[in-house]
């Protein structure tokens, strides 16, 4: 097993998370050689690590040694980093959102073509505990078919950091946060969307959104209700799923939740009515405590393989990618349908 | 004081509610004669109560003692009852919603006018203690100014009863909770509907809808999400209610909830990332303990009468109405406009 070389543009947050948490899960078959970044404070830091320091992107690219990069700069440089390292040669791992915009991860899909190099996008969120939870429930049917997927991530916050304020360096939590929750959505329905309306929150006065709701219909029927805020200091649940038999919650990451699973088909349908305010409610009241039972959620591992380790079967094996191309495409054009749908609320 | 005497149309769920739960409260000013249901079990059971048992709508039309009614009649029959009871010189009850339509409600009205009695709504939970708490955040600004109004009722027992299956006699979940909602939000919300988008559910297979979800921007920018679900085994909040400094929850009727409220802004502005799912995350970590405070829900009373204390003045000392008619017509538009709105997502 000979180590894929990487280089790595960009040591910021998720540039360090990478080598620091990430890649050395896989130290047999990734190997980071060095890091270029224009601020000297985090070269500094870099180079105690023993990190190869770059002085220019010319410089990696013109590196032998080196196999790969991994690109962890602002949104707004991916599309030319990735074009200009595929033309040098070097396979390509991408932080998302991939490019700006499905114009832009077309010229790189061109140059990935033409070069037969590997380009692949660090959907991570794919791997996330709570997502395959949801995963298997939609597969098992536990809580029956889903047909209400509510996905939401809130925090209070605001948006972080400095150049996720800015339009033209592809700021804004859709382009953060959602293009995570959407990932996740699209690799987890199977069937194609019919519409999709959405609202984005510009509470923080920035010139990008805060947040967004967005709603949207698959052709199976099923609705999907995500949502991202960052001026929430309570949290709705993580995940809601409604399915034909039951109900499920993920309140957080730390996957504390429940299924609620209807056991009796006639005793739900015969509640006792409750008081409701000043009025009764016969709708609204709990099913009696036969006609459900409340189960645990248990935990699930990926049947997939992790990230870097798929990224190396890939480029040495010819492996099928976890993220594929044209699935982060898909993603790319729902985010600009709903850019588009927003408008129609403005 | 002479109490008013009252003849109840419909001996069912509510016009039982009213008279042996809702009325006595106001036995110095409300007195029940009798009823009419054409069902011979509710006669009997109502006899038993010593009300006189009236055997058609004539005969309480044509009852001299009788100064009011009360309809509480499948919806499609309220217009032609208001409209004679009112041409025959009776005041007028009527539970929601308060017709079919728009049209309908207008053809009443003028009625109304014509004879110069009173009809008056059943909106009762505008004297619901959850919507108090939150009509009285919305005004004394405790979590800020509310910029998103989340109301939602939430139930597994799908759609009661038998005529609210039927379209013909205005069956479904948004001519029904979905009344309660949103006379509730537009008597919170002082601002103009500019956008209302919608999606109604048919999970059960009725030809009416057991749920939806309405989406309503006002002029003032502030936002609604109104949903009412009888396909939930777990319920999400009652209220969810996002202001400019902070957030409050009420998660059911019991009035369990608390409010996050920010105390420090600049804290809340740099929390540690937290670990989420197989990546890190700084805008969704929970604010620091020193960044918000949290407060318990007060309870919360209303500064108008109760209803039927209301009707006797409204009719007795030509007091203003609690729940006005202009107010019960602006809902019914909404109601029609989220069914046109509906349509769009079909």
């Amino acid at each position: 097993m000979t180590a894929i070389n990487f280089a790595v543009i960009g040591y910021g947050g998720m540039g360090s998370y990478h080598i620091h948490n990430i890649m050395p899960n896989e130290n047999e078959r990734i190997h980071v050689v060095g890091t270029y970044d224009h601020s000297e404070e985090r070269q500094a830091i870099s180079s105690q690590h023993n990190h190869k320091i770059y002085s220019s992107l010319e410089d990696i690219l013109q590196d032998q040694t080196i196999e790969a990069v991994l690109i962890a700069t602002p949104n707004d440089s991916h599309k030319e980093l990735a074009i200009q390292a595929l033309k040098a040669g070097k396979h390509v791992v991408c932080e998302k959102p991939v490019t700006m915009n499905v114009a832009e991860l077309d010229e790189v899909l061109k140059v990935a073509k033409e070069t037969g190099l590997t380009f692949m996008v660090h959907q991570n969120r794919r791997w996330d505990p709570d997502f395959l939870i949801t995963r298997e429930l939609y597969k098992n049917q536990q809580i029956g078919e889903l047909f209400q997927i509510e996905s939401r991530v809130q925090g209070a916050n605001g948006i972080p950091g400095d150049w996720r304020h800015e339009l033209k360096h592809g700021g804004g939590m859709l382009l953060d946060w959602g293009v995570h929750l959407l990932d996740q959505l699209l690799f987890l329905v199977d069937s194609r969307i019919v519409k999709v309306s959405a609202d984005l929150s510009y509470i923080l006065g920035d010139e990008v959104d805060d947040g967004f709701i967005a709603y949207i219909i698959f052709e199976n029927g099923s609705r999907a209700i995500i949502e991202v805020g960052t001026t929430n200091y309570i949290k709705l649940p993580r995940w809601y799923l409604k399915g034909t038999k039951g109900t499920g919650v993920i309140h957080d990451w730390d996957l504390s939740g429940e299924l609620v699973i209807e056991s009796d088909k006639q005793a739900i349908q015969a509640p006792e009515p409750i008081q409701a305010g000043v009025g009764l409610t016969k709708t609204m009241a709990p099913p009696s405590e036969e006609a459900t039972e409340t189960k645990k959620l248990s935990n699930v591992s990926a049947e997939y393989d992790p990230f870097y380790k798929n990224f190396y079967k890939v480029v040495r094996e010819q492996a099928e990618p976890v993220v594929k191309n044209e699935e982060v495409r898909k993603v790319m054009i729902l985010i600009e349908e709903i850019f588009e749908a927003a408008k129609k609320l403005k």
